[in-house]
């Protein structure tokens, strides 16, 4: 039997009797002959009240001590579980990010994972401890400072984990009883999907699904790990993430689905910048002052210009966490750009239709906007990728085009699910 | 202008405006051209709050986990105030035990300092930063496993660092003046003492005095790192603690008072073990089998045998919280060593008078039991070194005890100064 990586999330370690269910499912799994190695992430809210005590004492804390701060939280957790593990009579050992060997580069609050150095770990699996990881956070390489991964780092955490350990598989616990096909808050028929292509998934989490993080399925994909998302408040299968289950796209079998999910995200804002000469390098110019302030954008159109001006207008998406930076940033070039004005809008929403079979399906296109049509749906903007396709609406319509895209594409479940449906912040 | 080490307890720490308040203390030092590295201990109520996590999921955490747990009471507190001496413009850095160099053995929950490589900590100082240390807290030199110091941790941190990194001085910040002539919530008239030996701060701390945990004592004393303590809530001066003031014990000049104080202690408890054969290695059997049970004791009496019966009486004094150990492990050796039956009293308090002075003053102990005597106080057990009486009193009378002494010594200020008076965690 080989080892079995385990993530589990904040709302699954809420309290003491949470914690104590938690460790009666690790040993289970220590019991039927597999080592165990556990990723973990703060308690409950403890990362929201560590925020709080920051802002409390500077309304701008360095970014090297946030991450000092913030990782007290799994440092918490995982102590907890791991004498919660030795009552049941059992011996666990509770490692930080930085003795497990997590080692990442120096962009403190969202540090990527260059490396992992297992040798404390397999020395404890050796031992026969089980063995409880600190997850969200690691040690810079060359700098030796403590870093955290940013959103969904415990993940992350645990699939680098498996990859490191050659696990047989990385189960990542949560509150809710895997991916489905939508957000069930939004659209009650929505499915649990049985299994995932690591793209579809990577689409889904991109579009606003914040079931897994981004760069935990990219991990997942690149190692090959296969990922199985489920509750820890049932014994219930979940999902599994693996390689597209469909053999070929060629050849599509009529029982496998052509659409995965319906994602929808509604933290997204929009900038216009209207009026822009249409001369070579300007758009350049623009997306190079986003770049430096350091805004990821998400979708960019451009419109085309209109002959007798010679002006165009660009649009794209972005966190709007980051829009008054991004408007910082763009007011500064006015001048150099010659554009005309700024425009910004974050009452907007993402709606998108994912599935690897969309790639050898003609009409998805035509049937999704066919949906949103029939529905009263007016589309913004359009983004898509060979397995994606992405459009803005208004805010408040966003929940009408998820549930008429939804039924559009046969989804919708036979029987509603009771399922409870929330995000673990890491 | 050379190095301060501060140190702060978790009542300077208590909340977001208390570490404001003690980041500008920082600061202050900071500008008055000194380098500054501060020891931090657990904000407030944290460590307590950490115990109740841990007794939530475990009746009997292993020690490793549960250093694992207190050390985040300290990565909190430290990160907080780095923070905070950011947001007045001046830059720090914080660092946790293992980080700053500070190297114990293995000895969870009680772990002993064996050595401090600053090299972090004087780089960052290089770089012109503030440098804050978790204090209470290190990393064991073979198994590179997380340990915590014990109580009055943050002190001895402190006074390790300032040895290590040769300071000019070491301040301990606490919630009290300095240290008084008895304890003015149990003697309204207490004084504060400008001064007082290592060796009489050793017998305060060891006799029940609060301020300064016996392990920072001794490390200032071995490396002679003059020890500030003051109030974080007051720019007084507080009571320094150096090497004997007073220029030799025979030529003992007039303003020189004998005494320092009188400390109490209700933290121990006496087991008389009744009946014990009077016979060669009897007694020895007795304390090896506390010995093996690392339980640490204080006072040791043994009655003179009774000629007809042969028979003698071992009492002996140790705290409380070891009372149940202790009981246990001479239950289980009664056969063996033939003694009658086990009493134990919890109900008893130690009254001790200090002062280097009385090594050269004749009837200080006449005068001392002359004192209880004329207050009422019946005298159990005594012990005396150089520098010190103890008596074991009833636990009720003990507060009578020290106001009788401290008046009979000319103790008493002219003056009740206002104090608060508490003491910290560690």
């Amino acid at each position: 039997m080989g080892i079995v990586v385990q993530k589990y999330g904040g709302s699954s370690l809420a309290d003491a009797d949470a914690i104590k269910r938690v460790a009666r499912r690790i040993v289970d799994v220590k019991k039927s002959g597999h080592d165990v190695v556990v990723a973990v992430s703060a308690m409950g809210d403890t990362t929201d009240d560590l925020y709080d005590l920051a802002n409390g004492v500077s309304p701008l804390p360095p970014a090297r001590e946030m991450d000092m701060l913030l990782t007290a939280g799994e440092r918490i957790s995982m102590a907890l579980v791991a004498m919660a593990i030795s009552d049941l009579g059992f011996t666990a050992r509770s490692f930080t990010g930085s003795q497990a060997g997590v080692i990442t580069d120096s962009v403190h609050g969202k540090a990527k994972i260059i490396d992992v150095t297992p040798g404390r770990i397999t020395e404890a699996i050796g031992n026969g401890h089980i063995v409880i990881v600190a997850g969200f956070q690691g040690v810079s390489q060359d700098t030796k400072e403590i870093t955290t991964l940013g959103r969904g780092g415990t993940d992350t955490t645990a699939v680098a984990l498996a990859a490191a350990l050659e696990a047989d598989a990385c189960e990542i616990y949560t509150d809710v009883d895997g991916v489905f096909t939508a957000d069930p808050r939004i659209v009650p028929s929505a499915r649990k999907l049985d299994q995932v292509s690591y793209e579809e998934m990577l689409e889904l989490a991109a579009c606003g699904s914040k079931i897994l993080h981004l760069r935990c399925v990219e991990y997942g994909r690149r190692y090959g790990i296969p990922i199985h998302v489920r509750s820890s408040f049932s014994q219930l299968e979940g999902t599994w993430v693996v390689n597209d289950p469909r053999p070929g796209t060629e050849v599509q079998p009529m029982e496998q689905p052509i659409i995965a999910g319906v994602a929808h995200d509604v933290s997204e804002a929009k900038i216009t910048v209207v009026g822009v000469p249409d001369k070579v390098g300007e758009a350049a110019r623009i997306f190079e002052a986003l770049a430096d302030a350091q805004i990821n954008l998400d979708m960019i159109v451009q419109n085309v210009s209109a002959a007798a001006t010679s002006l165009t207008d660009i649009s794209f998406t972005l966190p709007r966490t980051d829009g008054q930076t991004a408007m910082t940033a763009l007011a500064r070039i006015q001048a150099e750009v010659g554009y005309d004005k700024l425009l910004y809008d974050d009452k907007i929403g993402k709606v998108s239709l994912i599935g690897a079979g969309m790639r050898s399906h003609p009409g998805i296109t035509s049937k999704f906007f066919g949906a949103l049509a029939s529905a009263g749906v007016n589309i913004g903007m359009i983004s898509t990728s060979e397995i994606r396709i992405s459009v803005i609406v208004d805010e408040n319509v966003v929940g009408d085009a998820v549930r008429a895209t939804h039924t559009a594409f046969d989804l919708d479940a036979d029987e509603v699910e009771a399922v409870v449906y929330g995000g673990t912040g890491r």
